[in-house]
């Protein structure tokens, strides 16, 4: 472990985070704007979902209520929405997909789910109790053209001020990256898929 | 909304569908092995610590038991702790910071701290009935040297083999993505705060 710390070094070290704390106060107070935001979650990387449904967690610890659409199968199983649930009228939940979309092979019925879980979107944007809306996979639905981008970019932009929406899902698309607040990409730096190991519960399911 | 699907785009829909799930089962086929794995969230982007809780809470949804021992200062308040204590003796949490390290400005307090957090670590490494555990804002002890990487590397890869174990932080030391089975970078494509936007309750804490 590390060795003690020289009063010197204990002065300086002071010093550096004084000036750092200094700068973070200030750009803290520069920031005053208030508003719900549109985030999206995406790359090839992991977490897009999970971080998702951890920001659904948080907003559940402040007592506010939370929805999900999963569009195309979500990357969270029942065990996690029967979680979910507990919370009882905090969380409302919506599975408009019936699995990938290379699982079920009929792009009629797709494109149904995924109008399916649209319309439940418009419903819960009027829905003026809701705190945090998470459009989970979205973007596939998107990028296969099952819903059209122009619609979903102006439902979202047109939302109440005060309501925070994440839309998860790889390849967002450019429209719905422009109308964001707040875009992470996940992206993958090492993946243990490609050392053979397989999907394990509690980390994939 | 999308025009209806022709009988001859179903067709090449399923048949392009079909390939890519012979694909994808034969991919998910050629992975056998089962381990836990050494993940690492980093980068400058948000849902690094996010993901991770929400990993915590796919763990509980399995009935299995998570431990969380957060170094500096954590990105979930006590809210959100107090949302995980609900699930009793399935969370174990350990709060080893006093805030970020520009807030506190003394440098032997912060290296007491992340060392009492590395002990707690050590023990809970120990603990046969742990399934994941995560390590949130180590990278950050890390690249302060409050902890040393090649001490912390070693513990972390003579863990048992049925361990998880989530490292989060900006700045994952090269040592640590070596060792890793997964590391994944958020990276900030786009941020509210850039435009004016203060944080806010239930998305920042």
């Amino acid at each position: 472990m590390p060795d003690p710390v020289s009063p010197e070094e204990a002065a300086r070290h002071r010093e550096k985070m004084q000036a750092r704390k200094a700068v973070q106060d200030a750009e803290v107070a520069s920031k005053t704007l208030e508003k719900g935001l549109l985030i999206v979650h995406t790359g090839a990387g992991k977490g897009k979902s999970t971080a998702a449904f951890g920001l659904m967690l948080r907003m559940i610890g402040h007592g506010r209520r939370v929805a999900v659409v999963q569009f195309i199968k979500g990357a969270w199983g029942t065990g996690e929405r029967a979680l979910f649930e507990r919370f009882g009228d905090l969380v409302t939940w919506h599975s408009s997909g019936e699995g990938f979309t290379w699982e079920v092979q009929d792009k009629a019925r797709d494109i149904a789910a995924a109008r399916a879980g649209w319309a439940r979107v418009l419903e819960l944007l009027a829905d003026p109790g809701l705190s945090l809306l998470v459009l989970d996979e979205l973007n596939i639905a998107l990028r296969y053209d099952y819903l059209e981008i122009a619609e979903v970019v102006a439902a979202l932009t047109a939302r109440r001020a005060d309501l925070h929406v994440v839309v998860t899902g790889r390849n967002a698309r450019p429209e719905l990256i422009e109308a964001a607040d707040l875009v992470t990409e996940m992206k993958a730096v090492k993946h243990h898929f490609a050392a053979g190991v397989r999907a394990q519960s509690g980390i994939e399911f």
